[in-house]
């Protein structure tokens, strides 16, 4: 067995950025990522951001040749946007919703309304158990003020979590996705540590830049040549899936990074008698060969992943030291309690201004009833402003509820991830 | 290790109706179960309804002597109600959220504000991995016509999923909790039959009354003889958690029922190399001894389950077959469908609602600029009457708009977990 070839797996990650009238060239592009995928023929392509069912219907409907397995997330008022498609069966699925992320107020940031999630489907390769999870993490709008830090943080927790509990029976966990954080963020380095997943970029014996700038016909084929991959993660230019060239990135928001960021990630780790092997990882840049476009404002990741059984159980693989673990989960916790205090004041702000709009509305009633009562009778009563008082008063008394009940719930959540971050941190110092 | 002696775990579970202002005589309650559960040292208590992190708290400081251990989950805006004592360290901890709980606007049932989910806490003794979980699903309000029936059954196949994904590396897998379903429902058959869990009711080797009514001290040792088990599992008085009897229940809704319901459980099964059997079952009955109240609106259910090693591994032992499991996902699925159609009734009707009152705004806009712009000068304008038209129309606008958001979100997840349980009817049916 155990010198049998390695199975190979092709795996494709991609946030296509399909927001239905909000992204542009939306349908040629989701057209030109089809035609991509039907030509590579991944074994497993990880989509993100595709928010219209029609356009992961049309996909599929492209792919089922080359794909004939595929699954759709759905969750929240548009969608997840996760999606899967894949050359062999998926046994199963689950869905799990991060219970915060992000506020739906803040319309022009919308994450809200998205129901960001993990995705796990369950394949069946050789007789080797495949766990695939896919998901895409909350936005950074500003890294100087990150406001949506803690969310993250608990999505992070929430998804390190996820993978952990529900790994237990597979031979081999992979994630792929937009996880919104730089490689040496917090969150990130609480996931791998905290599961034990490597970094497909970090890991890889070749690293190739699929394509150049301007299409000029070699997309796809051109290569690099083998570099150590540790000169690339700190910082290189390859490896980025977030860069300037691309013509849909907003460029103020990339220019503390002139090379570009990386934030979409294929993650690995072998549970039982295996070892995966990251041989080979590309990125796309420029424009697709012919077109004057990309396939997104994201580059796609991908890697070819080397799956070997070996004689004995590889074990859980952590890969971190504790003290390490000990020291990421100290600082995600830290950023947890700041987002804890921040929910805190505001569900504070908003319970008194119920509270303050509710008075209001007291004395409304009361005036009100005094001027039935006849008690201003030489007056005439103000009914125009009276009534447009009285609406104000509900209105604010509305909204300040439903915020305060929408903080409440922030609260909580933060509170239950600070608390296991706690008995994680206890648990991890009691271990001789 | 065969001829050892076996495990022997004592479980308790009540729902505990302990929410803050509403439940009666709820302090001197949660004092009382606090003094059963020390008085009579159960190794485990699973307890839902216990929304006061205060009464929490209070409990925690009671029982830190006998149950040094406890989780409590935190989810929605009240809290998930649940919390866990344990005599053994809990390892870890997971809470899923159900993704449908019942509608925000209908305040009188308020399931919605819990944030109903099934809590995860992994214990170990001697060895033995014990996944526990824990829940109470969305309650029946009128069995005739149960609108929450989708809900609920979407609730039971996201728990059914949740155990199975997560219990894989477990040995013994126990759950407690108010199912608010009957022993015959297609929820609890479903959830019984896709994860192999085993009812300690209908197991049990000896099923006992511990009280009499009217607290005639003999409470919590009265016995009565052994019965078949088979007998109780035919809608028997006893087993029953939910009875006329109780001062709490509400007798007008159990009319139908002049013995009582069963709708909270103790359910168990064993995965790896165990097996798990149900020595004695018992139920509270009557009111506490020397008071005049009983602990709750529920009866406990306490089991004592012996766990022993086995030479071989036992395998899933699904236990049911799979033709019946195929019945009941196809039974499931078509209330679920059932729910879908009318969830895409109210999306539809409230998303005709906001555009009627956006073009209510906009024909008042309209009509406001004539105004200002003289059209209507020899004529009074009613500006009181404008007002009030348009705050009601920005009002029903809003409110439109949120109940389609909130209808879109439950239509998008009934037809998530319809496509899930496609998927596992067509991997059933292509099972050779």
């Amino acid at each position: 067995m155990e010198g049998d070839p390695p199975l190979q797996l092709r795996v494709f990650d991609l946030n296509c950025w399909a927001i239905r009238y909000l992204s542009k060239r939306r349908q040629e592009r989701v057209g030109l990522i089809g035609d991509m995928l039907q030509r590579e023929g991944f074994d497993l392509a990880l989509l993100q951001e595709v928010w219209s069912e029609q356009d992961y219907s049309d996909l599929k409907a492209k792919l089922g040749g080359c794909y004939p397995f595929s699954h759709y997330f759905r969750s929240g008022v548009i969608g997840s946007g996760l999606c899967v498609f894949s050359r062999f069966p998926i046994l199963d699925t689950l869905l799990y919703q991060y219970s915060l992320n992000g506020y739906p107020y803040m319309l022009q940031h919308g994450d809200w309304f998205c129901g960001k999630s993990v995705g796990l489907v369950i394949i069946k390769i050789s007789g080797i158990v495949f766990n695939v999870y896919i998901t895409h993490l909350h936005a950074e709008y500003c890294r100087e003020k990150d406001a949506y830090l803690p969310h993250r943080l608990v999505q992070a927790w929430e998804l390190a979590q996820f993978i952990r509990h529900t790994s237990k029976a597979a031979d081999v966990v992979l994630l792929g996705g937009d996880l919104n954080m730089h490689p040496e963020d917090v969150g990130i380095r609480l996931l791998r540590g905290w599961t034990g997943l490597r970094d497909a970029f970090a890991e890889a014996t070749r690293f190739e830049v699929s394509g150049k700038e301007g299409g000029t016909g070699s997309w796809g084929h051109t290569q690099s040549p083998p570099t150590h991959p540790s000169a690339w993660s700190q910082g290189c230019e390859d490896g980025c899936t977030l860069v300037p060239n691309n013509c849909f990135t907003i460029k103020t928001e990339l220019l503390p990074f002139p090379l570009g960021i990386r934030i979409d990630y294929i993650l690995y780790k072998a549970i039982s008698s295996f070892t995966v092997t990251c041989e080979k990882l590309k990125t796309t840049t420029g424009t697709v060969p012919g077109r004057d476009i990309p396939l997104s404002d994201h580059e796609a990741v991908m890697a070819t992943l080397h799956i070997r059984r070996q004689g004995q159980a590889g074990g859980a693989a952590s890969g971190t030291a504790e003290p390490a673990l000990a020291d990421m989960v100290t600082e995600a916790r830290l950023e947890v309690a700041v987002g804890l205090r921040a929910a805190q004041r505001q569900r504070y702000s908003t319970g008194r201004l119920a509270v303050l709009a509710l008075l209001l509305l007291v004395l409304q009633v009361v005036a009100g009833l005094g001027a039935l009562g006849g008690l201003v009778a030489g007056q005439p009563f103000p009914k125009l402003s009276f009534s447009l008082l009285a609406f104000l008063g509900i209105g604010v008394f509305l909204l300040a509820t439903g915020l305060y009940l929408f903080h409440t719930i922030e609260v909580k959540m933060l509170q239950g991830t600070e608390e296991q971050m706690r008995m994680v941190l206890r648990a991890l110092q009691e271990r001789p």
